[in-house]
């Protein structure tokens, strides 16, 4: 796995931030926070809270220039912003949080594989950090986080090697691409897999995710370290 | 798993169609040959064609009416899009294709749940009676689908119930939700699983994986019995 | 005149719907009920109720596929919603509607020639059983409307040739193309000719007319059996 | 009828351009000429050309303000534009006009009723200065114009009372609203007419159809004049 | 500097307009008023009022036809629409206008360099217009204009040569570009100058802006005519 | 003036970037060489480049979070992309660039005032780096680089101080806000002066542009030592 690098607060404005690096994967992560939800929301009543995620692609963070539009509002970067957002509210008690939304912001200022877990990694840094700030202003009781979550891809790649946290490179040219969201105690948030060369088999299956789970440890460790035991 | 109905060659025009039900859900799965392919196909040279698909609902298609703009280009359209064609893309030899696209739409004329999974099979059967179309015609030499492919939704319901091809309604108050694509012999196409409530246990996973299974073997029995032996 | 063919209530969900036929011309016609008018209906004050329409095409209902934004949101999808709405609401009594909003979807599944008319008249059906459920459910006290209407299509085609219901083939090639709306009593709704190549006459125009009147009382019949005397 | 101005060349840049008055309403026609056709004109082959409108008004043309995009864009602007381009197609020899598009755009400066018809009429006078343009610089060899043709629109407003060229006031409280096109022999080239109240008889629409002939006769007097025996 | 023409009064429905035109470049500047203000300025309380402003160019008003889209959303259009608006609320005390917006129309029928300054010069009458008309309607006290404003735009052409009020063919070969916006005693709303070719020293600055200041004041002088004393 | 920071070479796909501070504002600028240009530029022959510019700001760069679509769309961020384009391609010689595009993204990640100046300075950098880079690669014979070019904002603030590089509390409270390109020996690429309150007079106008020079000194200083003796 490639090394894990935060810088907390990256931006001075926002209620939470940071710069989470994996290897040579960049991307800044910054949750604000608005006092008010979704129509969907309102409609359940009670005091139920909101948390959703944008994903966009700096126009030069790949090898080649893309355009703006397509990075931040094509069918890609609207698929990885609902991915986040589902991950981090499966990580939040959103009964707890009141009515407000936290948006979570990821861009990805340069890319080298592994955006999407990247973004959920330091999307949950960004939100641990507003909601300790919320509680510091006494506008909410206690963090509403129910335990931490990590992400890892893996991957086949190479006739039939298993890698852990693939790179650009490893990730182009992989026959099988997982991304795996988990808890501490290594329970699922999400998975996904996909054979985009050769149909893989349930044994190989098993062997990524035991492959997933040990990275993802390595992940919550540094959350842990960076969020100062925010959490008990 | 609900009644599973094929109408073949629903639309007099295209190449390859059929009205796909299972149970109340209802989706027209039609397939376009298109004598060229996009750039990026184009670079690199040689016969690779290649397979796209595009996910829509009708506005009444569910139980209120929402607008045909975010039903056919909003996030979850989008996503949805892509994996289907992301699915039939690993059923077929590209190469084998020759320099031509197939685009798969997959119209939801009714929904209660499996919308995807009902696209993926419906969409399946409009590309393989479009492949045979083209060999009847001579215009390709073999039909290049290397396998069956199935898709089945399993979930968990109702404190701890694991349910195979969820409906609309078990869909809405699952715990767990994942969608399972798979070959005749059981091997993985793609595999997304999500934790709507509390997160799920390995154990929990391969149960829901087996069930998966026995559902796809009956996906694809339907699915050879319509086709009638077009693939040894 | 092709044949008309008639499925009432084809989607469960809706308020009223009819998946209508003229030939191989196949339009599913869907009514949906909102408890609220527009702005500009909002304005005039009192109960005055509204209808409106959209016409769309699926990618592949012609010979050759297009693009969802062009069938749904051009020019012509666009001329052809706002007919089908002001056709259909000088079928009703506005006032008697009460505050509320009625949409006809009119998704033409499978097209040849006549797609206008048929959504007229399928729509007519599916905003009939939708007054219909209204009335049963005492949310109105009785169906405002004021008269069956019916929709044909006549030209000219072939040197001179007048038909009746022209098909995509014979429209494709007319010199003249009119579309006609009528009541019961054969007073016009709407008239729309146009010359696509020479000029026409009145000489001409009358026994077009003559033709509509004579197709649009067996679409009303048509009609009458389907909705089984709901009208006096 | 009310009283028609025509300022010729109002544009200096223009190949073609009128300003074209009918009492208060004002619209600004102007004919470009382009080198080159559509792709599906460009596909029959030979030497035909095309001719095309495009149809706006300025924000404050009406009595209230309205959005650009609405009043450019929106499905009356375009519904307007394709009425346009049709008629003024139905007037040319498209085979004579050779391998270029004609692009007509009409812009209301002010709105008080009829903006359709004096751009259609307005529309024919840039059309045929453009043309003329062409034959002087010798790259037509004749001037490719069937015959003149005017617009008018007749309509039944206070209880039966029929009228001719509605202003803004008569057209928003009129009961049948007709948009007539014909050539000088009184030929038709299209017809609209919408029951905005009370379906019209036959006989309602002979009478009303007389009229139109009648003020169709002196808007193609005022052309004639303008365009000083353009056409034989 | 080329001639100034204004006509007043040119909309009868808008509360303000003028055509002005500056040799062969003609602007048509409305002025709409409404009785809210935008968001931003409704949050400020008090009784504050708003001047907006949108400047478009006809398709066909320089030598070349534009799309539509391009000539009133590009940057371009965008840029000079806020510098028209900011231009304009500087000439206006907004905490006397009360709650209300004016929206400045500036449409340009011809284009033949100077549109901008055309657009301010204009758009200044058109507001002072409709001011006049509140006031003569009792809607507020005072008229709240602070001073009149002119635009002119000034330039290095032709190796050197400075000139004032730039036609199009002289903007277009101009190595120096700049436009200014003062008030009757000279002192500055705006000045934006460019650099097209050589960058220009604070010497040329100077004369270039005594130029404009000479045109300016033929500017307001014009204004002052046709606006009749409405200012002290 | 606030304190310079800047970082070469911060993402390593692209030709050329930096990531620019003054003070708290933060710019991330990145230029990409594409070998074609637009086609205006096409049409002109010979050899010529261009350099454009797109300037957008993370949602969160400011105290509050703004939609992506207005930070990279909107009139304000279309107006100064264009205003980064038109100076950097002041400083280079267009016609020794040969047929290719160089595209300078300013990405805004902390915004506190200036951060139009802050990306022009930056880009130049980014600008000087990838056309470096092409030298190195012998695709340019020699830098096409005409001077260095600095830009600063100066303003009035709180009652008549002149203020040099204002910050985003200066900014908004600023009576007049200029912003002035300037090469190194003092001559002008582009001024830009609004009065947000009072008008000000030629007195004060002078004062602030030689704040301005001096602070552009310091800039260039920066950029010099930054690349290092990459033009003479």
């Amino acid at each position: 796995m490639r090394k894990i690098k935060i810088v907390k607060n990256y931006l001075k404005h926002a209620e939470g931030s940071c710069m989470f690096s994996m290897g040579e994967t960049k991307v800044l992560c910054v949750a604000s926070v608005e006092e008010k939800v979704p129509p969907f929301v309102e409609h359940k009543g009670g005091t139920h809270g909101w948390i959703t995620a944008e994903y966009a692609m700096l126009p030069r963070s790949c090898s080649e220039r893309s355009s703006r539009g397509k990075l931040s509002n094509g069918g890609r970067a609207q698929e990885i912003s609902r991915l986040i957002g589902r991950s981090l509210r499966a990580a939040v008690d959103l009964n707890k949080l009141g009515k407000r939304t936290i948006t979570i912001d990821c861009d990805v200022i340069r890319a080298d594989g592994g955006t999407r877990t990247a973004s959920i990694n330091g999307g949950f840094i960004a939100l641990a950090l507003a909601l300790q700030k919320l509680k510091r202003q006494k506008i909410i009781k206690e963090i509403p986080l129910r335990d931490y979550i990590g992400a890892v891809s893996v991957g086949i790649y190479d006739n039939g090697k298993k890698i852990l946290d693939l790179s650009a490179k490893e990730d182009n040219n992989a026959d099988v691409d997982m991304n795996i969201i988990m808890t501490t105690s290594g329970k699922f948030i999400e998975l996904q897999g996909t054979a985009e060369g050769e149909p893989f088999s349930k044994e190989t299956l098993d062997k990524l995710l035991n492959m997933a789970y040990a990275g993802i440890k390595q992940v919550i460790d540094a959350q842990k370290k960076a969020l100062n035991g925010i959490l008990k």
